[in-house]
């Protein structure tokens, strides 16, 4: 047991802090000024610049262990580099480390056909293009893969897809080139065999976005999250993804990567809203007194910090098992951050909030829009409910 | 002791409740509507139809207690009405019984002179024109009265306004034409003989709206929240209510009733959170039972029917000791409420989210806007902190 | 609606509080102090001397509403007076208002026939006596009514029960004579008409206390809470309450106020909680301040009064509901102050722990005690759980 | 980083479990049988049986690092261990790793000169004898070491200590023959050079134990706390441990181990507590479903888990911080341990005891004492308060 990170993470660490200093911090403004202006659908040429800068830096898919295509790092290498990039939202697809892209790239580097790969993971892996998920369903709780509506049925040399899908994000993108789509192949298999996955350009005819869904008032621009109708959408049978039935399989694999993830980018997110927060209480002097000497401002900071150390172990110990014991003996650990870190993040975020008085609910900190998107992943992968559920089924089984 | 309202109330309870049912949940969906279209900053035509139907049913001016002007209730009689008209956003304006007009309208009646009455209050009571409030500013935490920096100085017959204020809420309707403007007119006289509150008509030269502020993303429009700038901008002295270094004496004397409504309000928004989520969880099944019979769903229900219950229970008593004792003898009720309330709303609102899974978070239930809204309020009219620092002095003083 | 006590209320409130003053607290180490030395088990000379005193001074009897054989107060008449009872554990004894003696007395009144009345109630009435109530179940989880597995068999003239009950509380007291015991008299029966209850003199042959049980480290002597076993114990047919399969039907009714005067108890409980912190906070100094100006300090003041204040309003409420529509119709009201009244006590008396620092968690200033006793609250007469679901399904009802 | 425990570290968590699993778990009753027949303040059989067995199997002194007195293994090594200890709470004795011994060991071993270490260290490495230790006092907030009022004054080759300690752990023991004492030499010296240590026979004229302090009823005999007054005690000068004004020096030394023995212990607890609670409720049917398949209950074991894997990460690094950057450097997280753990453990315990029903709050299930232990570790070695601003101090001196 050893919890000092290894002199090659240190270095990335110190290489990946550089960069947001020098390329990100220091854009935060101009991001949010390239949205506003303009088509707020269209990429933002920020991203564009920095992209070659950062593949220039060897900081580049960092993400994609197990694989000679990525930058050879393990997930618990990855993690704290990650949590680096999640302190600006738009930072990691600088890096090419972004959702919905990482997961949708571990997908076709681990269950695509060479033709696959040739065909979207490697523009992916270059950032040429981007790609979108389409799994959640506004009729159902989706979050129960059984009740998935969606189908994907089988007609000569094609796949006919219909349904309507939502929190497809990254539709809103024109890079977006391809999407996964999750369906019914087989609605009266087995509970787990029903589900496929299978590989859906997005100007195949038949895809409509019919709305892009505001997060508490922000739209996400120009990332966005599209509700899509599929309706008789034809692709070629090859484009199923590993087999019939075999959807909810790949989807275990998928969500291991992706929430941790998610969690270690809220986690960076955290570690801003604190670093707000000291700065702030300490500027600020109300009733005779700074802010930051006040008991009840020193407990939160307190509470936080500890909060936010426990949240970054356990999600550190969940990568070590994924990479030492693999994803599947590690599901506990994921489910544990998938809930930990972003309710941990959202008692940060409120606190930092809250100390910046009637500024903390508007735009100016950026802790509003990081209380939006942290909310979203109580729900986004499966609502807290369902991975305690999983904990506390697993917890109980070592009794049985 | 009695728990029942009286048969007048429940009288006007159930025409409120009635006209709810006939002119605004119907038109909710029209409401958005005519925001999204068109120009956002102009009134919405829905609102101007409406205002007629209510002040024809008796249904005007609801708010005013002790005051010939009003419709003549208590402030424990108004307070179920209120509740019921908050449970759409923006009801209360088809009942000439908004924010911040309300609490102006007060200010008016209790501090104005004649003319000032004739002049905008008569005005505002028949809902021709509206107000706005200009109190916090960016720079200090001014909820700390003495930290205020906007200076109001006597220049011959007239006064020079200078400073700058934000989250001044309505300041973008071009039918605002009162803003009431708090400063120092003395800042080297005692604590809280300092300030001084003045009107200023808003198409004084010298008034900069420099941005609206967004609530999360919400803009909030047509009403929405000013950040303004005030420079060189001269009055007449008669403006000047009650006189120099009484505006803490009149904040308080506004803020009782201001903090009492936005409180009889979030009720109102909490209950109908709590509607929906009941709703929801009878609708949705997942892993083969109802969401509604799981017993984290119960429990989380019966959390929410206990605090809403107990919130408004206070707040109904806090009302009665402002129509017994008066608004000052009553500081410790209604501090407790102005905490109390906003945060029972959040938790139950948080929960209905999560039963609502994704779709909690867009715009669909109206949950993530009700969500942001009060979070506003831990913050509006003094954050949480400010009235906890002074609710334990005040029970700590019983024991001197 | 009207949040006042009734000037006879007041006058009560008064003369309880000058009682308590003259009589209880002086008298508190005595009461210590006479448990300790000498037999532990035996009624303490304290309370003997002192029940003449309050029956002298007319506080006899007061919550028995609906009686002639009480003091004629309704349920909202008593609560405020319970409260103040509640703030010394042993008080409400001295005004014969003591669980589970008040419980049972209303079931005898309600239920009894004259010959029970004549032998148990007056006796009791007169504090002559005590009683004690035996229906949870040591092997199952006894909330559930239909799990009792004590059973209550008919053999000619007699009734023959058998079975194990724990919690039976008030058994080691010697003036202990007659308990109300709870059984099925048909397993066969609709889920509710199963159980029966009956009355069982305390010295019929075969009722062995098992043991006498701690809470926490406390015996509560030399009332106490006995594990019983009941073996063959016979009784006549006579003594059978109501009516066979009406067992659950009593339950109900008698804990309904048996609950609600838990909840009052524990109110005075949270208050004295409260009081002891405030005097404590301002005689201490830690860190060059005293403890009562730290704004952790205040604000733990500040939320203490605020969930005092607001689970007292819901418990006077439940009461006024009782009064007016019957402990039927308020049973969902009776269900929140269960759950919520000593879940606030359990929080502030915590609070209060820690102030006093070390000294908390021993016997000096009675708050451990006093936590010991309200976390009881939180499972006698069922668990949180139960209710909170009973809430929930009660709420979830309204959308049918 | 590595979250695998060391093949040492393994084959050593394996024999203290096979030990356990042999020796203590099936003496539990044994235990409390002895303690409760016979006088309480005699030592126990049990104990004096398995230490030599203990001795034997190698599980001897494991906590003393940086010392060939000790078993050799560093923090991070014993921290497991003394978790698997910690499950019971008499197991520790039986190692020789209990509180205060384990920490006044380290006093002596890091601070004593080769007299003390002869004469007091040797026969405590042996479990000979026992010792104690007396820092807080009654009259005042003594976790502001500069509240101190107990004194020790230089007389010739004596020193004269005057002063009424209270929570001297272990003085009730008749084989605690060793005290140290904290006290001041010199109040007018500055805040942290006021306080001297030194070491005081249990033997010594003038030492009374007023009395043993019940903790929530419990007396924790035959261990217990004591009330203790020293009355010109006077010992030889060369008792004092490293010099006058040192002893907030080696209190700051002697508490980070003795913390992070307390959380390691704690965890124990917790993890037992969830085991109960999984048994319990997989063996009870409520309305009509094993509780075990409750949601509620399922939530709870999940945030039991995540809650108690997280704090032992915390733990764990401040161990391995106190090995590699020592003490000092470590005082951050040694703070957050301190704060995190025993709260954490009363969580799980609660939930653990509500699962129980109305047993959880007897002795049955050993739930309650656990409770009521835990609920002191939020005060001992000083109040969650005092770490949380000395956290958030911490925190906030990085923005400086």
């Amino acid at each position: 047991m050893d919890f000092d990170f290894s002199p090659k993470v240190k270095e990335l660490q110190e290489r990946v802090s550089a960069f947001m200093d020098e390329h990100i911090y220091p854009n935060e403004e101009r991001f949010d000024r390239e949205v506003a202006q303009g088509d707020r659908w269209q990429p933002t040429k920020l991203i564009e610049e920095l992209k070659p800068k950062a593949k220039e830096a060897g900081l580049w898919n960092l993400f994609l262990p197990e694989s000679e295509r990525g930058a050879g790092l393990t997930n618990l290498e990855y993690a704290p580099l990650c949590e680096i990039m999640g302190r600006v939202s738009w930072a990691p697809e600088v890096f090419n480390c972004s959702a919905p892209d990482t997961g949708n790239m571990e997908v076709l580097e681990r269950y695509g056909k060479p033709e696959h790969k040739e065909k979207w993971l490697k523009p992916l892996l270059n950032g040429e293009i981007r790609s979108a998920f389409a799994m959640t369903e506004p009729a159902v709780a989706s979050s129960d893969a059984t009740n998935i509506e969606a189908s994907i049925k089988r007609d000569g040399d094609e796949y006919v897809i219909n349904g309507r899908k939502w929190w497809t994000s990254g539709i809103g993108d024109p890079r977006c080139k391809i999407l996964i789509f999750m369906g019914k192949t087989d609605p009266s298999a087995p509970r787990h065999e029903q589900q496929s996955m299978i590989l859906v350009p997005t100007d195949t005819k038949g895809i409509t976005i019919e709305r892009m869904l505001p997060v508490f008032g922000y739209d996400d621009a120009p990332h966005g999250h599209g509700e899509v109708n599929f309706e008789n959408v034809r692709v070629p049978a090859s484009n199923l993804l590993l087999g019939e039935g075999r959807g909810f399989e790949i989807a275990q694999g998928r969500l291991g990567p992706g929430r941790i993830h998610h969690c270690m980018r809220v986690i960076g997110v955290a570690e801003r809203a604190l670093e707000r927060m000291c700065k702030r209480v300490k500027s600020r002097v109300a009733f005779g007194k700074p802010v930051a000497e006040q008991t009840v401002t020193l407990e939160r900071i307190a509470e936080a910090r500890a909060s936010i150390d426990q949240a970054r172990l356990l999600t550190l110990k969940a990568a070590y098992m994924m990479d030492t014991v693999g994803n599947k003996e590690a599901r506990m650990e994921i489910a544990m951050i998938k809930v930990v870190a972003p309710n941990m993040a959202l008692k940060v975020i409120d606190w930092a909030i809250q100390a910046h008085g009637a500024g903390g609910v508007t735009t100016d900190f950026g802790l509003a829009q990081a209380y939006a998107h942290a909310r979203t992943l109580r729900l986004a992968d499966g609502p807290d409910e369902v991975h305690r559920n999983q904990i506390g089924r697993l917890e109980l089984r070592k009794y049985n």
